[in-house]
């Protein structure tokens, strides 16, 4: 089954998994090759990424001809900017340092139509894309909290706790330099990798889909087998660096 | 009269009244079609526009040659980017989501210099326009509140007496959306028809400017005559998806 | 049935017609407002329009959701633009000013591989987009050459009769203004009529499309019924600029 | 008397004098800050500055508050680029290179309209910009020949003679490297300053105007004393370094 | 000794002095210029500076090649855009209005690494240019706090007093607003020398770096003078007008 | 040694090789993951890359750390492109389709200034880069004609007479198409690897340089040992868009 903005959820409730592609690069171009590798979803990084608003729109008008669902990460809890993401089309938003249920709630407030939330409405290119937008935003937005913290772990049931969250999202980088280890895409301190088994349970628990963010194809596929929804493969600008060394010393060999 | 930065408030005291052009589109080329095309005034939408600061300058700059004031509609209620867009040269600010009267003085701070308000100093581009730039900004620029929700319904005297706002404009569908209707740029209930007649009377009990943003010609000949002062016609994308159909159907006809 | 590049020659060899948008506005924004708005067909014009390479680029990106085919009108008759073009994927050329059997062969080797042309190999995005492409862009790009001066109108079976033009595309304006008339994108001349009847009638006896520049939906459908394949309704920045004046007069009565 | 676009010629007609700036940086703020800064005319470098068309675009755009005309040099020779520099509002373009009269010749028809030239017609941005453009094109847009080789030095009178050029435009530095000197904008050998003036004098006879580049400020008084109509102004890019050192070294001392 | 990136601190505990470049201008060219001109250190200014995110980091690409430290000065204290400016490889940033020492706290926090702030990893630029970031970014990122308003200059010993700032940057022309002076880079009032020289002397007790903005190389080498470690020289845009100025009275002398 | 701008031609004659990174993606960030990924010198692709002069300029400023001589494959053997390219400060060309010593005649004629050939003065960012430029242009830049036709195989020893040439540069995939065969890039057919090594023998016997376009690293170690100077590893987006297949699937396994 084909992961779709429309079918998200159903994919999910139905077992589906997904691999995560993920832009860093400000460029349409790369996010088209990105869009047709075949990945089951996309996001555009405009936190750690090096992309803002106005190339963000162009990856995301470049890449309309894939169905993959394309979120943004944000640069941070901020409303302007994540209703500008959402008018601009996007699958949904992944939120970062959403430490406390307030962070959670101004969110949610944030990024959904009134009663739940204070969006503002004028959805100029979803609006669109996706006919009969107003009504049916609450199900193809999605909105993803991250939980990347020593504080967002302990607080992680009252995050999810608060109404109008599609999932979590699990930063592991951050989430090992809260607890005091080197950061690292590759977790392998066991406190570490047991405070993410705890936000994928507690997600289980809370019956919100969970995600994280992995350093290799294996860890995507161990993530994926431990129980996550979907799981980000690396970024774009990691992968390619990785693929110009290896090819150069192909050709030195 | 032709209505000028210079002397926008002295057009409102002698009854002038405006029609706003909307820019919705990010693109220099466009604007300047929106400017040539005869609105008495302009505003580039950063809110739900799919323009940002980059790309508003352009525009901005392209648009120099027209005498009709530029306003910008906000992204949000955020000092960063009020500033920047007044030092950028915009003969305003439209803010959305003023909700309440600390939400007004926010505003204010951020876009009038001491003694009012906390703007920093260092009006780059809106300097080099008009001379003597630190001594005239109290006239040469206007802030309007939105008052959009039923909050703000709620709180509309209070907010309309922060000293320092120009006017309010009136979002007919997020203010629609907060009543419980669905959200429309051509509203038709009664209550929201209502809220907007309390806003208008509010703003004239102020003295300040009420402006309303309209879906149709139609609906701003009513608005004008109603009393508001401006009325924004639809936006540069509707208006222009409108005209592509309608001349594709005369041409298959 | 849906004009597509794979399908273009069978659209009208079955009789079919198209209306096709012009974009002369450097924008990808406005460029799916146009493949969004119904057109058959799409040309993005590097000419007269205010667009070079890089926003082509962009422009056929954020229309790679639409079927619809998109051609590409070259600044000139120039091999290096001319590649470049149709590598980004453009389904096809419009060459301005082909007024010699010589044009029409420097123009055909410029858009064919070899051995009917000399087009260098290397389509970067039109092999992305076009699955087996080397061997199938003989069908996949369209080469029409404009027929739009006395010269050229002179030497029409000529220049018809060279291998490896897909038709041909009558500029009325540049034709009247050859012809000694005020140029005019709504002919009314009968010489330029008359002109604009021949080459049509050539085509027909070589086999070839014919498309043509239209002023308004009016002429389209004349010049459809006449017999053209397609023809183009005026402009997107003269359709906006109409649609902006009409709608102000309206607000205004 | 104010130099404008339609006043052109009566300027120069009249015994005016102008100092040319020249836009070698592709940015349009930086085209503003030189279109306040009180040149007579401005010139956009297509050739040897860093700009290409649809950056040309923005900066004329940006400085279209300014009355003064406006001026590309082109890339090259070539039609394709010196039509759309044309259609994007241009006062005129100064071509490089033209060597023989069949040089100037191909300039003539690529920026006239017939029955002079074969320019081709749809000033897309020119037309809104200059009512009734078509039939003021000849008026409004002016023509330049760089003499800047032996071999235009030896051909300048068959150039100055054929029909269509508004004038002449000297290149120091290309003419001296010709003449087997050392590129300078500050030229001293006797020979190039020879060379110059012989230019002068066959443009004066052939009623042409004529202007040269320079590389300082007293050079430019020094040429518009000797008879040149117009003389630019060093550039944007070596004025901002100079700048730029003489601070810093006013800062150090 | 060269003022870089990696001995910023040492340079200054040396006893060395520096010149600040300042870009407000939008461009990566001008930015190379300012580069290559010999300042000690460069900042961006996306506060007043007609620049946004991404046109900085093309600017910061562009200057890459000079060693010379890049700092950014913040559009406003606002925890996104900082982390985003630290990401894309800026040598620091510059805070404007830190008035309170919440403020100060605030900009720790979304500029330093745990455990001293919240900053959250992921240096994308940040971390290829500068091997083992993670570890050494507590050395490698300056973080100026902006004194330069009449209630900071209360507090600033209790903002200097939060750790993990490295210095404080006076701002003269808010500041002088604030006291209730016109706003100038060329304060003269008794008053506001008298604060930045308290503000100096502050910073001196704290061991903390004090820099300056400036309206004149006269006052730089007066403020370097006077005991401040770095000074900025005016703006690019204020150099570049006067000097085009100057320029052109030479030209017409 | 490493290979600079300075050094190209020592490092050749001294029995040096290179691996070539092509650069087809239009963006400065990707390009500066080429230039830090250990490639010995870049190319910069404006024939069949989706890459224009603008975007080139800001790929060679985003590079410009790096030391590795950064070329520009022509997207045409046109004069005006070609000098643009160089005097934005491109080491030297790479000419597509030099087919015949016309052909190369023009070439040397658009890069080489007089008396060896006609390329204008105005090295804007060349000559800021490296200094006196103007006498060492000889050999600071690079010409190399691309052999890659049947007609250019056949001339090939006329053509690498012409005197300005530095080398020549094989594209396996027209080569093989204009001889008949599928156009690739890892040719087998033992007519095309054999045209390959006939240009290699007749560069070696004119005294050029002989680089080569291969698909593969494999290639590349086989045609330097087969004594090409330099090879070109696949593309950028080739590079890529495998690293993408492979990290996913990798996942999913």
């Amino acid at each position: 089954m084909t992961l779709t903005t429309e079918g998200f959820r159903d994919h999910f409730a139905a077992g589906g998994r997904a691999v995560n592609g993920w832009c860093a690069i400000p460029s349409p171009v790369t996010a088209v090759i990105l869009a047709r590798a075949g990945f089951d979803m996309l996001t555009i990084d405009l936190q750690h990424g090096l992309i803002d608003y106005q190339t963000m729109l162009a990856m995301l008008q470049a890449m309309s001809a894939s169905a993959a669902p394309k979120l943004v990460r944000l640069p941070w809890n901020e409303p302007g900017i994540a209703m500008k993401c959402l008018d601009a089309g996007a699958s949904g938003v992944i939120c970062p340092m959403v430490n406390t249920p307030e962070d959670a709630r101004a969110l949610v407030a944030a990024t959904r139509y009134a009663p739940l939330g204070t969006r503002s409405y004028g959805p100029m290119r979803a609006g669109a894309i996706f006919p009969d937008y107003a009504a049916r935003a609450g199900d193809l937005v999605q909105v993803f909290a991250m939980i990347e913290t020593a504080e967002a772990l302990r607080n992680r049931d009252a995050i999810m706790a608060v109404e109008g969250l599609s999932g979590v999202y699990v930063g592991p980088a951050d989430l090992g330099l809260s607890l005091g280890h080197v950061p690292s895409l590759l977790p392998e301190a066991p406190e570490v990798l047991g405070a993410i088994a705890e936000i994928l349970a507690s997600a289980r628990r809370a019956g919100l889909l969970a995600g994280v963010h992995c350093g290799s194809g294996e860890m995507v596929g161990r993530m994926l087998a431990q129980g996550f929804d979907f799981a980000s493969l690396s970024t774009d600008a990691g992968l390619f660096t990785g693929a110009l060394r290896a090819a150069l010393a192909a050709a030195r060999a």
